[in-house]
């Protein structure tokens, strides 16, 4: 079945979504940050199909997220590396690295420590506003209306007042 | 066809797709988290199929992201609300929204502005570190295995020293 495509869109998680959330995709970027470069190491790691992997691959790097690059020539051998929109996706996925060990804890719990070098302490990734810096919640933000609001599939809401309540806060 | 489950992947990326990845559960989580809590009304705003949504409403009840509250009895009727797991998902779409914004930016430029109420100001939702709070990047981090690494479909790559080399940084 063909998914409904979100290309088009009037919202950047939607967007978002269509180029790096097709199923496999964000493990894809994950084992490419963490050091696996070449199909075979990456198809091995996943146990993805091989014709599967190789169409996420062509998508992500057709999105600009990762980058394709010789390193034999005779034969023709390529390595997988992120562009630069594909780093600025790890944050991203360290956020949902966060959320997972939170609230889907595996066995034994988190598989993954991080550390932040600048400050040299192992530390849980969080959302945090540009401004003061403090994170943000679900509870301290409120959403308006862009210069590229729309009404469309999936952006009826743009149109008028946000109807955001806040009945759900405890 | 039938996906490959992450439920058990030693990866808490993996899962966090399991429970969130689904192709349009981000954007009912969104839509939910924005005011909609009706059935027909988030099936109109994304025109998605009435079973899909169904069933993606089922799953993300399931995995305690959402909850069904009865609002009405005779007849009876039920409306969604964001859970203590789903509020937490928050932040983490807002620094997908902040991704899409910048890489794959709509017709108009962002459709949604965010206010942190904390502090007043039009912000961009940044991954921060919690010790030191600054902005963490794909090349200021160690990734190191935890207390629940474990070798398996996905992960092979915790078995050992992370193989994640520098190369990329330009």
């Amino acid at each position: 079945m063909q998914k409904t495509s979100f290309a088009d869109m009037h919202c950047s998680i939607g967007r978002t979504l269509e180029v790096v959330g097709q199923w496999w995709s964000p493990l894809i970027v994950r084992d490419v940050y963490l050091g696996l470069h070449r199909f075979d190491d990456i198809a091995g790691n996943l146990g993805i199909s091989r014709n599967l992997l190789a169409k996420r691959l062509e998508d992500l790097v057709a999105a600009g997220i990762l980058e394709r690059r010789r390193y034999q020539d005779r034969p023709p051998r390529h390595e997988y590396h992120l562009a630069e929109a594909g780093r600025e996706l790890v944050p991203v996925l360290m956020a949902m690295m966060a959320w997972g060990d939170r609230w889907q804890t595996p066995a034994g719990g988190p598989p993954v420590r991080l550390v932040h070098e600048a400050c040299g302490h192992e530390f849980t990734p969080r959302v945090a506003c540009s401004e003061c810096g403090e994170p943000v919640t679900a509870d301290t933000v409120d959403v308006l209306p862009g210069p590229g609001a729309a009404n469309g599939p999936g952006t009826w809401l743009l149109g008028g007042p946000l109807p955001r309540d806040r009945d759900d806060s405890r």
